[in-house]
């Protein structure tokens, strides 16, 4: 089947302009040419300590052609780069360029910048960001790690006073990086300060080990990411200078006088940022699984429709379609959401730093937490279906989709836990809701002003406008009805923590239908801006099945539900009209057979010989008769015949 | 909180018998003592070599101690002795027991048992079941490995036409055993007669090395599984005696003439007994990492109730809860389905036997079909609620959650991939709704007659009843639907074939109801059945909790969805009266620590202490400086320096 519009055109709609996506093209070309930046042989023959040698044998060897390859300074291209190089199992420099210069550069000092920074990119050192504790996740206030400042010697004491209090989880730490930024509750004469980060040397710069005073170490295995040295972190009274505070924001003065920062909601929009880049990551991570399932599905063939004489494509089978082609138009709409939000994250960051005007950040922390929860779910969602419809050999780690899955579905964890989330975005709503039941409806951000409307007469929709109105209305009395749960709690006289637990769930549905809406209307907006007719009319069709898709999955929330037999009807036309362009949709993501590394999904089609290579180069099959079997097995049966 | 009933004498409702819950006990207590029976050390810290090592280790000392543990000849015994010690990454001796031998019995003659029955029991030789090929799995027609029947030597020549007929995915295949039942395409003089079974040797018995002829190996790292050999097997023109054909059923004389099975429908009783099982042990793992979840949910704690001085057990959230809670519901219910249907069947082979009605058959395999693709569907689901629930410390593989995820949602594709199977239960429940189109409602099995039933006023439901009769209208309105569209489409001239792909999903979504039915009508009966009155009471929480939540998951398919927003509050509120016992349902299974080999679902709630020393021992932290990073980190940092 041909495809109706030009790939290379849609992948700059993808990347958001021509030039990256050429840019792209090339990286991948360059990279494809230079065999000391291949994986050495399949990264699932390889353990733990495997992977992380490779993951560092490529670093070095990274470090090396990154000139020649690309323009240091443009993040994108770096991105991609790594993606294809690196791949997605984590490396030890994981958190290096990603939070450990980025906080730096947020919360040093110059004076700290010249200190660090050079060092830092040159990569003298190597660090990471160390957060997180073995006892508390999301919530930062419960941070048990100590800095106690001591004015005899201007230095903090850095301490870890009980178990619950090591380090755990950042990434890069283990093993990998020499120094960390280490957030500890600041400590002057007993009185706790709250959490602020330090600059920590962990490993001595020449021979790497850890230094005295420090323990540190790799956590072991997790579900994915084991290329990477997640470690552990604990500190018996360690002493750094009182330097070492990084003090942009607060300071502590020589005599341990403390120096409040200007506004204390900056840390607010590090943890934006974050979220709003999750959206497109994780719809790259979905489109990987997807570009696999796809090809395979046009590969593999089974059963009889029309044609009588040969086999049809799976991909031919409304099931797999119906598996399939929904979250092919969520990855689209998760990008164009991303880029969308961090549009608004700009503007926003334009205003604070002209205006000193903060009140969107409240708005938009809001919807990236509920954006971040629920493209997270949807994603794993639909790399596990796409696995599946893969039958068999998706659950081959030939297929790589399992792997994908990990790495995607830690997201629904990391950077703030999903239900935490969601009921971050839920106190948003029930505060907006609030409002216009007191009369203030004019106070309300753009993105909530529907919860004013009124409820309108449910019709089959025929029109996006129409899909949207309903979704509207179903999310504005979805919220309306959970915030009068709570407050009639709350009036009957239960205390506002135990109501708000009592109405937890209804609360977080309330979250995933704004969620849902915010990424419909973006991704509505995104389509119909695009000018080129062919990309436009396949990305229609794309819209098409994404609406009737999510009001069908929502359909619960409607008040006449026989709107659903339409509904279903056009869904599964929707999906049928998709059929031709469902390949090229996926192609044009324009990932390389390198940066995929799937055997089910090589772009030449030719799985079966590619599978059998595959597992006769498994380790397993060094021998042919295993030293356990020589050991175990042979004396078990020579024993029985006796 | 103190739980109301006694856990010993649930354990005995879960494994059918006061004797068989206090044997497990008794078992589980004589493994603890035989320390050559437990891991060397935490699975998860091993590569496939070293898993696959470990498991043939342990089944050479399983077989010096079975003995002394349990009665050889007791089926349930082997069963929980092998989960104890075995755990469920799979093992050399995976397929021997449990399809090499039955397979044998099955399909052999008395003089086959002769030759091979009593060697393979004593373990002489290893054996496996070789069917699904490369490019074949559901479809056992286009299976493509031949066994022509060469008179002039009363030989069958087996071969391998082309890659995609190789033989692949067979557990114990790819290093382990030495015998294989292998399912080929019986061809004499140039007919094909279709698949049948034959023994075929794979490896000499003396050296264990690849006869002649024979292609064998392993197919590389799977998902999950990965202390298993499932293997590839190829044939070139490899010649087997006339007397390997499995010949109960069928037969070949010497001089070519083949002599039929009395009836052909013999092969679908193995796959129902199988599919039944597979409820039962879907449950098994749901609860294994329910239990993980639930434990670890009262160990951590965080953010504050009712209580100010004190962070709360994080259990006490609702919306942990509300995604744990359901499924131990369904937990329950799985085990109970499981026996129903396996007593279905007993019953079913006895009507076999005694008077050759095979008319059940249909109707039985029909229904596993859906049971085996919704009880392992849900089963993921719940499971990875569960691996979430725990937060950032589920992702770790010291949960072992994600192993469980791994191999419980295999199952979705094994014995028959979930859609196919889905669609087969769909043309019985389509067949049923032509009965009665065409006034045969009197000729439906008893499982069907509700789809003739007349439409009810929706209600609100009161009493268990109600529940089941909303669901039955539900079903059977979805069953209508579905085969009335399909029908619509044949009348209008569509072939049967494509008429039916595109009434797939439609199909599929009344095969599910049908089933959920059939499980919440098994669950209630099961509970109601029970005497013990505390017994009985928590388990009737439980069902609330169940058709509560099945009912507002399947909201859609009611006329009135204002129905939903009673059934939510008494949701909310049955979640809420079964948090004091919810551990203690789970501790019922019994699952000693030994066998749930995860550091987050320890008994005795030890857990971050132990994750420590988990981690501490993990292999990356073997030397404080690994060698990569004196190989090509130091040297990074070291020349950025110059």
């Amino acid at each position: 089947m041909t495809a109706t519009f030009d790939t290379d055109r849609m992948a700059a709609v993808i990347y958001g302009s021509e030039k990256l996506a050429s840019r792209r093209r090339e990286i991948s070309a360059a990279v494809s040419r230079i065999p000391e930046l291949h994986d050495s042989r399949p990264l699932p023959f390889m353990d733990r300590l495997e992977k992380v040698t490779e993951m560092t044998r490529k670093l070095a060897a990274l470090n090396k052609h990154l000139p020649d390859i690309i323009d240091p300074n443009d993040y994108e291209e770096g991105l991609h780069l790594y993606h294809e190089v690196m791949g997605m199992e984590g490396h030890p420099l994981a958190l290096h360029e990603v939070m450990f210069i980025p906080g730096l550069i947020g919360q040093g000092s110059d004076e700290q910048y010249e200190k660090w920074l050079g060092r830092a990119r040159r990569r003298e050192i190597i660090g990471c960001y160390a957060q997180t504790e073995l006892g508390h996740g999301s919530n930062l206030r419960s941070l048990e790690t100590t800095a106690s400042y001591d004015p005899s010697t201007r230095e903090f004491i850095i301490h870890t006073p009980q178990i619950t209090a090591l380090k755990w989880w950042p990434g890069a730490l283990g093993k990998s990086s020499n120094y960390a930024i280490v957030v500890a509750n600041l400590i002057i004469r007993d009185r706790n300060l709250g959490p602020h980060p330090f600059m920590v040397q962990l490993r001595d710069e020449e021979t790497h080990r850890p230094l005295q005073g420090i323990t540190v170490g790799d956590i072991g295995p997790k579900m994915a990411f084991n290329g990477g040295d997640n470690g552990f972190l604990g500190f018996d009274n360690y002493r750094i200078p009182l330097g070492n505070l990084l003090n942009r924001h607060a300071r502590v003065e020589e005599d341990g006088i403390y120096v409040k920062p200007p506004h204390a909601k900056v840390g607010h929009s590090a943890m934006i940022r974050v979220r709003s880049h999750m959206a497109t990551g994780q719809a790259w991570l979905l489109a990987h699984s997807l570009i696999i399932a796809v090809r395979y599905s046009a590969v593999r063939r089974q059963g009889f429709l029309e044609d009588k004489t040969r086999e049809v494509k799976i991909l031919d089978y409304q099931t797999q379609q119906y598996r399939l082609f929904p979250s092919i138009a969520r990855a689209y709409a998760f990008i164009f959401c991303g880029f969308e939000t961090i549009r608004l994250y700009d503007q926003l960051i334009l205003d604070v730093n002209k205006h000193g005007n903060t009140s969107g950040m409240a708005d938009l922390h809001a919807l990236t937490s509920g954006l971040k929860s629920v493209v997270t779910y949807q994603t794993g969602e639909g790399i596990e279906q796409a696995r599946m419809a893969c039958g068999g050999h998706g659950y081959s780690m030939a297929s790589y989709i399992s792997e994908i899955y990990g790495v995607a579905i830690g997201g629904c964890t990391y950077e703030g836990e999903n239900m935490v989330m969601l009921l971050q975005l839920a106190r948003y709503l029930v505060k907006s809701v609030e409002l216009i039941k007191n009369g203030k409806s004019k106070e309300l951000g753009p993105m909530v002003a529907y919860l004013a409307e009124p409820d309108t007469q449910e019709k089959t929709p025929l029109e996006l406008k129409d899909y949207v109105k309903l979704f509207q209305m179903m999310s504005k009395r979805q919220s309306w009805k959970a915030t009068e749960r709570y407050l009639k709690l709350v009036e009957g006289g239960v205390s506002r923590d135990v109501a708000w637990n009592k109405t937890a769930v209804e609360l977080t549905r309330a979250s995933r239908l704004h969620t849902r809406l915010y990424i419909m209307e973006t991704f509505i907006r995104r389509v119909s801006s695009i000018e080129d007719m062919n990309l436009r009319m396949v990305l229609r069709d794309l819209v098409n099945v994404h609406v009737n898709y999510e009001l069908l999955d929502c359909g619960i929330y409607l008040h006449d539900v026989s709107l659903l037999d339409s509904i279903k009807n056009q869904l599964y036309s929707s999906l049928h009209s998709l059929r031709p362009n469902a390949l090229s949709l996926l192609d044009s993501f324009q990932f390389s057979d390198i940066q995929l590394r799937s055997v089910l999904g090589r772009r030449d089609g030719h799985v079966y010989e590619n599978l059998f290579e595959w597992a006769k180069s498994s380790p397993l099959n060094v021998s042919d008769v295993l030293p356990s079997v020589d050991r175990y097995l042979r004396p078990m049966m020579e024993k029985a015949k006796l």
